[in-house]
């Protein structure tokens, strides 16, 4: 090794670096944030995978290439990418471009470390805690614990996992064989993550006992309590129940208040799957929604949704002062969580998680609420309220739009039932024929680059739409256009 | 709703945007990319938790800030936080700034999609796809899965998962109670992740059997038999072997052929964790420390570790061509994986993960993949070698660095003996002392802001130095740098 040349050499030329970002964030700023937010370009440009594959050149080779290559793919994976910021966006729990978040983004990407120590992620282990804390005030705790997870099915894991150490602190050495056979109570609303986390984690999906839901989603209190008693009669031990606050489908509210009644009354760990609807709790207005919350063990809440921070940005909290999240998951890894720091300890959180390495994800979130202050992010909360209502309203002045049923939340679910089939409800086949409808218009949108929709059947309910009202910059104007296009789209059905 | 303005003023005001965005990324190329990689410049600004609260101004309040205030707080994020892309970061397994990497990030971050379907993530659904079966070529295998996962412990944690899946699908539906006791095999020298997962995945850390390592930290295959044979005669079931190619602390590499005949006698589940060594196998001259991986079942390997890929890019891969993920962790949530779509459904990979929304995670590797071609990539590896092998040539000339053993990888593990303690190694107390030096040349080192070396204790040896040669843009300037920089800041010890 006589050779001091720097290993990479663009790496060793901070000119050339410096002009390879600046031409890549031209390309973003000009390609993914102005028209991949404009309404008057497409929300995505639909190709067929095969001729996709050969547009995007996807091969590994080699051989590197010139810059120019370099530049053109950059344009290529943007323009054939869906703008989930793009204000025709509506087809999952999170869309929009927050451009505080995005700048959070940003610099998260430039500093690129992991935060399990103070010693190199000293600013996010502080600002992780102090939005924590924040987020807990919200809930209405004044204590507590918690940590960012990769997503809202992890955060829900941990719940289980926590709830079960809690009860047995021995299954973390000896696993669940030398347990009895437990059972953890969810409504049949709730996300799917609950199954797959259950799975996961040994307890297999028998131990999720489901509790009937009412005609808008809620869970019934009264049927968790007869799934209890009919658990604890075929042998198994209750250990947690989780709510639903915003359920993925029709953004229903589990009745929290009688549910901890339910939790209390039989000892069982309470965890509120807020992943959605947790940002509600920064609406003076809105927040009744989850009254009760404070009563739970723990709640998942994931800003990447409603308040638009960038997936992913999904806390776990917990009502916990015991470091039940430490001892749960802590193996005092020796080489990382050196125990004869200069520094206080306490402030290595990496024990706190299952990962090892893990993603920056406050700053995205600490610095859009710095930018627009609770009153800012209450003011977007109310307003998506308002234009969903505005939407339900329009829906009811036109033909051929017929509401699941009135929302409470900004989760709008509906058929739109097309010309030929307005006024044949009892037509034998009109169930069979409207669900049809939705694919089929989601086809259309797709390849006009329109819009985009979610659809789904649900229950005994035929496939239909569900639009999720959430992104910042939405307008009165975007949705009278989401109106007039499923018009248009659907005039020959 | 009478009003169609913009849920945030900004987020409607294209120019606002852009002129914010264009400021923050200023920032971040003069502060996070120009300093932060800059020899001249500090590693780290050390502050006191306390002190950097008050610096940071953490409370996030009712009001929000100013333009101004907000680009001042951008600046005290990046000035306090470490500068994991300096060529003086020596602390983790990562260490270095790719440009093409960060551009793939800014991209991604941008675009703000979640990779579960085509719908919403075409482009990097089909670039997923390639980029694993690159990494799956490179392992030896011609077809296969994987997936990308959030780091390198749950990547193991799948592979624990699919294993015991593979031997008992039962368990997803009724649990681990119904099974026999499970025992699983690694190293003493592994990533404490495989007691972590085998905790959370409900098995106990009991069933985790420590397989001796020899001097160099490789896993023993004779011991591993023998393990194996306890372990059986106990009652329980052997499942899976983990071997690790890379270990954490000294780099070793397990024989995994010598492993691969022991698993092969025994029908157990060969994964290997070569979420540090992986990126070894685009070295020619290298490679054959992870001679055998082709014989395992799966295989962990984060390119975000030694190809600077950026936080966190972790491929799960697998030889498995029977859709074993999918079957393990699916659970066909109707309302994101409608059977009734347009296109080929096999194209939304969500249900392969326990996760729902799951971060892109391949453009980053890809983009800087198709810039340098495995050549580049190739020659980055073999700089790293070399430029470890310069810095061990160049402790063996000077006074007062002891080497705790000749490295087989990029890991250099030795102590520094300061002047009083050379020729004093029969001493009784000198153990005791030489291990108190690397905590107090942390402490000056980090309070200067010159570097950054990780140091740990490790079985029955005291606190030594590992220095990862990872960077990309190192030179041997920097290597002299911090050997005299060590004399330096020990010359009183």
């Amino acid at each position: 090794m006589a050779d001091s040349e720097a290993l990479s050499s663009l790496a060793g030329d901070p000119v050339a670096v410096e002009a390879l970002l600046q031409a890549v964030f031209g390309i973003v700023v000009d390609e993914a944030i102005q028209k991949g937010t404009s309404a008057s370009q497409k929300v995505c440009e639909w190709k067929e995978p095969e001729e996709l594959k050969q547009l995007l050149d996807l091969e590994l080779r080699g051989q590197g290439e010139s810059q120019e290559q370099i530049l053109e793919r950059c344009r290529a994976v943007i323009r054939y990418s869906v703008k989930t910021g793009h204000p025709r966006f509506f087809n999952q729990l999170f869309s929009g471009l927050d451009p505080h978040a995005l700048a959070g983004r940003i610099i998260t990407e430039s500093l690129n470390t992991s935060q399990y120590t103070y010693e190199i992620a000293p600013v996010f282990v502080l600002m992780e805690e102090e939005v924590l804390r924040k987020l807990r005030a919200l809930v209405g705790w004044s204590s507590g614990d918690g940590i960012f997870c990769p997503g809202g099915s992890i955060s829900n894991m941990y719940a289980v996992n926590l709830a079960r150490y809690q009860r047995y602190p021995d299954c973390k050495q000896r696993g669940l064989r030398t347990l009895p056979p437990l059972a953890l109570f969810t409504s049949k609303e709730c996300h799917y993550s609950i199954q797959k986390g259950a799975a996961f984690l040994g307890l297999g999906t028998d131990s999720v006992r489901v509790v009937k839901a009412d005609e808008r989603g809620r869970m019934v209190p009264e049927d968790l309590e007869r799934q209890i008693s009919l658990a604890e009669a075929e042998g198994a031990v209750p250990f947690l129940v989780s709510a639903t606050s915003g359920t993925t489908v029709l953004g229903a509210f589990d009745p929290l208040e009688a549910i901890a009644d339910v939790c209390q009354r039989h000892g069982l760990w309470l965890h509120v799957d807020a992943a959605w609807g947790g940002s509600v709790l920064l609406s003076q207005t809105h927040r009744h929604l989850l009254d009760g919350i404070q009563r739970a063990d723990s709640v998942a809440w994931n800003p990447h949704k409603l308040l638009a921070a960038g997936l992913q940005c999904s806390a776990l909290l917990l009502q916990d002062t015991s470091n039940l999240l430490k001892r749960c998951h802590g193996s005092q890894a020796s080489y990382l969580f050196q125990q004869d720091k200069f520094y206080d300890v306490e402030l290595d959180t990496g024990d706190k998680v299952v990962q090892c390495g893990r993603r920056v994800d406050c700053l995205k979130l600490w610095l859009m609420w710095k930018a627009q202050g609770s009153q800012g992010l209450e003011r977007r909360i109310d307003q998506a309220f308002a234009l969903a209502g505005y939407l339900v309203e329009e829906m009811k002045t036109r033909e051929g739009f017929e509401l699941v049923m009135e929302p409470e939340f900004v989760n709008v679910c509906f058929w739109f039932v097309p010309p030929s089939l307005r006024g044949k409800q009892d037509s034998p086949d009109y169930h069979k024929r409207l669900s049809k409808v939705a694919p089929v218009l989601k086809e259309r949108m797709v390849k006009a680059g329109s819009m985009m929709i979610g659809y789904q059947p649900h229950g005994t309910r035929g496939n239909f739409f569900r639009v999720v009202v959430a992104n910042p910059a939405l307008t009165c104007a975007d949705i009278d256009f989401l109106l007039n296009e499923l018009e248009r789209l659907g005039q020959d059905l």
